[in-house]
């Protein structure tokens, strides 16, 4: 099947917005934990800058015109006073009890309202919230993050008719952002996708780890196939593939090498998917079915396994297995977790690659 | 630096949910959609029935009373009946107006609320929502997935209200999800990924093509780095990598291999990274500096480019380089995509491995 390698409507035209702000390989950390990281390589928009921004009028007038000795400040400071002088108390949105949401600069011009901060009152928020956009559109922030806990569910409705949008949930919140310019939203998207492992375990038997699950499709019944799963929330792919083959058939397995991995589109949740093949070595040989999940486990000989007639009719599935015999007979290198830190962040992350400076001993290791 | 190969806090003990219900290479999509696919490999619990589940309490006392042969409807309708006659009106829970909501059956024995059949009123919604609960509760329902569109935000406070939390978010519409057994929610997690792509472009001069960034931390503004970006929604690796650099530099390329990949945790909104380093050959030499996200473009001798002090100075980085470079010396195989249709759900998705078959020629190929 031959691949495309230039899809012209994918190298322009397309009408998505850029996403200049934060691309891999660099950092941006929750815009409500206010926590911003530099991190590797693309290093954009990374500056160390945050401070707390807005605070009630009154503040303004009375603090921080005495403290402050930032210009933009003081020309904020004199815009407030006059906006309070010409309009008093005649507008509730300049009233002199309306206050600007607490909130962070972040690092891209735009806003990082604290959820700590919210009013109580539903009324009160759209009045603070309608406020708090004029002051910030007037200070040329650009985009406006806003994190209502589950417990704060009744601002949503007056969010939205502010004209936020959501960006993305988690059980606890849900995060709703504003686009302050003219011109395309350039917030970054959320995430976008889900990542699963599959174990081939091979014994010195020649024997492969199999499973039947309790919730397959009819069609797929029969199949014995290698035990999958979802990795967790910042689980390693290693960590995963060794800990779902436990989970599913209670055998401990020590990884070996990423295999190979599939890229697939419009899965749970419109999101895609990338799955990685994984070798492992097994550690034990008694397998103690998870009857959660699994219908059955067992070890079946490779030749068997291989013959299954849904295994032979589909090039997916018999491609992976290809390969991991290939790998088997030492005519295959995958990819294999190092640990590194980098001093862009000072984190830890894992980089996979091919051993080539010990390709002979790694490749040989199974 | 070593690699832990075993951490026995992840083989076992993190007090997660298993989530038995889909896993990567099966296909759940979007439970708004109610449209299940049985996909690869792990084929859980992808059965082809989706069917309306329930409709208003009048209908089925008057329509399905006498078409259903279905005994399980019959006892429910015989329940709708005896609450009607126990409690009558005096209950807006159980009153001859209330309905339950339009939904379809999941293949997980979940329920998914038809959005379009959600009543305007949030009060009337209130009373739905609690009535359809008990409802679904009594038909031993487990998850209930309930989709509503940014237009109808003023029903959010009433869902959480009623016990729903919040699952996922794109901007026209949050997911609240309820789970109805005792015990922990087994619902499928939201995406955890965002995925990167860098291109490394060297052409028959050995020049790299490097990039300075606009929004870059200053400590590393005079950094030359390679281009990169996020893939977006339903793109390919292979395709990202190249527009990427197409964008950036007015560059054409053609995508050679993914040459190593980096996993990452904790970075935007909490979610993990996959940054996928991308060989690319050069097939245009002009370039176009995008003047939105770049500060400048260029072609730098490789010498040059490796002994930076910054790549020099880390490690993971100057570990990207050398992998590079032993590609280019053929001393090293990257990955290469591969579409493939697999019979399990009929779809093309992409296979990245070795191209072991043809290591020779295609590791000779840059």
């Amino acid at each position: 099947m031959e691949l495309k390698l230039f899809d012209s409507k994918s190298v322009s035209g397309i009408a998505h917005s850029r996403r200049p702000y934060w691309s891999s390989f660099s950092g941006f950390r929750d815009g409500v934990g206010v926590r911003f990281s530099p991190k590797l390589c693309s290093c954009r928009g990374a500056f160390p800058r945050v401070s707390v921004s807005s605070i009630s009028e009154n503040a303004y007038l009375t603090k921080k015109a005495i403290a402050s000795s930032d210009p933009e400040k003081l020309v904020e400071e004199d815009y407030v006073y006059r906006i309070n002088g010409a309009y008093g108390a005649s507008s509730i949105l300049f009233s002199g009890n309306t206050k600007v949401l607490e909130a962070s600069d972040d690092e891209y011009e735009g806003v990082v309202v604290d959820p700590e901060g919210l009013p109580t009152n539903p009324d009160a928020f759209s009045s603070i919230l309608r406020f708090s956009l004029s002051h910030w559109r007037r200070r040329q922030k650009k985009g406006v993050w806003l994190k209502l806990p589950l417990e704060r569910a009744e601002l949503v409705p007056v969010a939205v008719k502010e004209g936020f949008q959501y960006h993305h949930a988690e059980p606890g919140y849900v995060m709703l952002t504003y686009w302050i310019p003219e011109g395309p939203c350039l917030l970054p998207a959320n995430a976008t996708h889900q990542v699963g492992v599959g174990g081939f375990v091979i014994n010195h038997k020649n024997e492969v780890l199999v499973v039947q699950e309790k919730y397959c499709n009819p069609a797929f019944a029969d199949l014995w196939k290698l035990p999958t799963g979802f990795i967790r929330e910042s689980e390693e792919i290693f960590q995963g593939a060794v800990r779902e083959v436990k989970e599913e058939t209670g055998i401990d397995t020590e990884f070996v090498e990423v295999i190979a991995f599939r890229h697939a589109h419009n899965l749970a949740f419109e999101k895609s998917d990338l799955f990685f093949v994984c070798m492992l070595t097994p550690l034990s040989a008694e397998i103690q079915v998870d009857d959660f999940e699994i219908q059955a486990a067992k070890w079946m000989p490779l030749t068997e396994f291989v013959e299954q007639p849904l295994i032979q009719g589909d090039c997916m599935f018999k491609k992976v297995i290809d390969i991991c015999i290939a790998r088997l007979k030492k005519r295959y290198c995958g990819l294999y977790p190092h640990q590194l830190v980098s001093t862009f962040d000072g984190q830890t992350s894992s980089l996979y690659y091919n051993d080539f400076d010990a390709q002979d001993t790694t490749c040989a290791s199974s």
